[in-house]
């Protein structure tokens, strides 16, 4: 009854991982983890009881006391070790990106439909956080009439020097795509990418903050302001607007405090902070469903279709232009969202 | 020490407006009305001691029992009864828009630069609200950095069988659009319009709502949301992003109620609610700057450059592109702006 | 149409009600003022036009150019002026308190009734304020049932020197003992207060906070917490509890500001910044009524039944138990509330 | 390294910590269960993977395949169930009240007393709740002051037939009891009941809502609203007020959603709905204690002071006076709390 769980990439996101699953969640046990850097692996392995260090993911994902795959690695990697995990008909967990480019994702899509059942799950963990769920009960509860409009922001405190405004879109944005979709149940039909005033933080030749707009097929317009050198703290806003009225996050500080003339409450320091217990929901849910023998979570199209709307979103940034986001047909494997 | 003004038009503003100045405001009497129908002058008249009806705006301005004019009347005649009060010497309050074309409202500042002296004041009773006022003070104060968005919302419950969507940027969005050059001291370089999901509850052939983009000369970039179905209340949002922290209008309820599984508070149901103290203030500041021999206020510039942006965003409403801003040369006498 | 009033007392307060009258309220001027320093009288007067200082309160009350009067003299001397006011037939409002002991509200009860009609206001301007009439809306309405509690909570920065108390419940529960009659149309039944840990900011002897609670004769308990050394702001809070909800005064910030891992608004600072409107909206209602021949608000009786509880407080304050509070018969004359 | 836990009492509360112990949390599974009802026993085994079923409580602690007990039985049979697992050396987390009687208590602290070590936990979640935890860090960490009072409100929706007034306070003001011990790091010295207007939802004969004060040592004073047929919903309500500034527990509602004239957020249903993640959090950590050898939590004195503060807490409500909560001398063994 314990899912034995191989992690590929122990790195910062990765050490996280293994620590929900080894400490946190019910019903799983960490019993591989390898990495691009062999002692780091070793170190996390030392904690874990029973755990085997693999040279590489492929000998991970052969491994037979391996049940099924958490890949953490970096993004660039992540076809590599999704593909083989369908190879080896093992069911995946692939932290975002699915893949870096719409070819890598159109390969895992063929790879997938070929298996036959649906082996892929994307960490887009927005979807298992309970102010979205709610925001997502409201919206489609109809109390509020058909959805017009959503206003969105990603603020991260700061960003590390080797931060791009492209990574901006890939790295934060693709949240926000993700939950666009995901809320009114539709593609992304255009982006168009504005650059406000550059902040005075920002590095040279980086444009940051900049405005995302993302049209919906159905007209349903979502704009998303992505800043990452905000400073203040990790903020996270998202308000849609319907036809009898709005829904929106609220401001999630515990408790509020009087003093010098002010009442105020915390806002998160970073993602880790406001996002832990998504993460959580997100990973016992897979479990759960990998341990009755399927799965669940975005899909590999979710996947693929964020990879290819921050794909247009940087043509976007370049042209100055609305860009149409151009995706493949559906395949049927895909028809139901098991989310 | 008490102001005689007289208040040409008598429609619904305008009684409030008369209601204000004549029960409300101290150091000021409603000396003369006048308007387009000479019966519904005389009823608000009637509720006023020793007040005198003039068949024509024209007279009302001559009348030398009135020291300065309030002119409340329809918007394409604005233009006639401001330039008569600079003609006259007479302190006048326009409501906005202080005209309706960028043609007339170049007359107006070209008879006032003649006059040598400010006499025009336009009615964007925005700035006199306490939480706008809030909001500037901290923008300008410095403590969260330099200004680098604005995201805003402008929702009204709904509006009558003749508005059109021109109406929603003339009448609605004209509001945000001096919010904006008043709260970034800084004038709109360009203007994008863009129309999302249209409302099933919107007439037939009217984009509602819309998303307006004020591009302003430093960058900073304002999306302005403008619906006027919004049925649920009359919604004033805003919210401005800076460096270092952001500042955003709150909830403007006074109480918050439990029941039903629910804690709630008020949203106004219409602008008189919502800026009925703005509304006060401004005429206060007003009435006491013409006591004292000049006028205060919003500037016959800061109509002309409203006038001018709404025609831009019309002109943008059709192309579906960026359009520039494209202003005359500010006159001296506006160099100081007196609010 | 000018109400012609004369200030009896020109310190704080009543230089501010002097602004108010002069300044900013419809149809009245301030005719004439006196003070116990002529010097501070003259100084007032000489920012009014044609304001005459008298060198007492009954040659202010006996000038045949004053209509009506205000009292904001020092506590002690209320009691004078209001039967002054009442022996010359003329309309008076009396800061509160209405007189320091019960016995002068006694007989400023029988002079009014023998005069046979209402001629004492009393200042509680709490009745005015949005907030708390929101919360009056509420109960009343019925939607959240009979009320069962109410807590409150009067919280000041701090407090001069000479503060006693004593004078926390005279001066600062003397507001939350008429917002628990008026709140609830019920007097007051018996008193308790309870001594929490001293704040190490109270002087020595000084009990501060304290821990008030009020038995309305329904049955409906109050609890009140005076705080006079609160330190970091001016925060009035109340929340009553019925018997299918609650309703409570919201934080009042107009904007909320994010910066430096909080999010925050501000607290009133005094009771000029928390009241400021309820004070207008209070003068205004008294001119109003006053001019149409008549008065409105707080009652004398209202003054009286505030200064009993004080009392009453006062001697619970030293017994340490519940201490009925007993007043006389409600003359006829107050049956009717007119606020 | 997977702790067998057994549970004795599988009623309503027992079976929500068999699911969370079996298919939330990391580390543990139930190994066994017993109840009173031999038939929900077994229905609550059959969806365990090889659960025993025992006949009785001493049974499930004596089986060598039980590594730790949860005691979720009727409260009066705590007391049996907690010596019997101090007899048997195993660490028991037992279900708020640790024992019904002072007496019980007594007889569970000499008992763990003489075994030398901590082996009982007693289930007081809220310590373990983010937002109390926010709360005492905020105390705690010295910016707002020393500590002057709490207010507190305990509103439970409904309540079953049997209950009475003096569950009021072993039921639901317990938690409170325990919150103010906790949170000031000192004990209750006094206790008054009061009883204000009674809700015509309550039965015959039977108090509610009352209004409970808590006379720490340290002189802070705590008052608790204490209400169980509040109705519109499960609401929990703390404010710390210091010397330099207040702290309290903000709404938790996830968003907020505007419609029909109001913005409003949902307030929780039940103690589940509040609690679930306080919970959650207080028995991984208890697992994680006992994994390692020891134990966490609130300990066996604290439970005996919770019980002491509830039974002074009805000879409060009988006598209407102000009592002392009388205390045996702490044991050694309880001098530093690990929670």
């Amino acid at each position: 009854m314990t899912l034995n769980v191989g992690v590929i990439g122990t790195g910062m996101i990765g050490q996280d991982h293994v620590r929900r699953l080894s400490r946190v969640l019910s019903g799983v046990r960490v019993a591989a983890v390898t990495d691009v850097d062999p002692d780091r692996a070793r170190g996390v392995a030392e904690g874990l009881p029973d755990a085997r260090v693999h040279a590489n993911g492929q000998d991970l994902i052969d491994d037979p006391g391996v049940d099924a795959v958490v890949v953490t690695s970096w993004g660039p990697t992540h076809e590599e070790y999704v593909l083989a995990a369908i190879a080896a008909g093992k069911q995946v967990f692939c932290e975002k990106p699915l893949a870096t480019t719409r070819d890598a994702c159109d390969r895992i899509l063929d790879a997938e439909v070929a298996a036959g059942r649906r082996l892929v799950s994307v960490g887009f963990m927005r979807r298992y956080d309970e102010q979205y769920r709610a925001m997502k009960a409201v919206v489609t509860g109809g109390e509020i009439g058909d959805p017009l409009l959503m206003h969105a922001a990603h603020r991260n405190p700061s960003v590390p020097d080797f931060f791009t405004s492209e990574m901006i879109i890939n790295d934060s944005t693709v949240h926000d795509i993700d939950v666009a979709r995901w809320m009114f149940d539709d593609e992304i039909a255009a982006v168009r990418v504005l650059t406000p005033r550059v902040s005075s933080k920002a590095r040279e030749g980086f444009n940051d903050p900049l405005l995302v707009l993302l049209e919906m097929h159905s007209g349903v317009l979502v704009d998303v302001e992505a800043s990452v050198n905000a400073g203040f703290a990790y903020d996270i806003r998202g308000e849609v607007v319907c036809e009898d009225g709005t829904v929106e996050l609220s401001e999630s500080a515990g408790v509020v405090t009087k003093r010098a003339g002010t009442h105020s409450g915390r806002v998160p320091a970073d993602w880790r902070e406001r996002f832990v217990r998504a993460f959580d929901t997100e990973f016992q849910a897979w479990i759960d469903a990998v341990t009755a023998g399927g799965t669940t979570g975005p899909s590999a199209w979710d996947g693929y279709a964020a990879t290819v709307a921050c794909e247009t979103g940087l043509i976007a940034l370049r042209s100055g232009d609305r860009e149409p986001v151009l995706l493949r047909e559906r395949p049927a494997l895909y028809d139901k969202d098991s989310s």
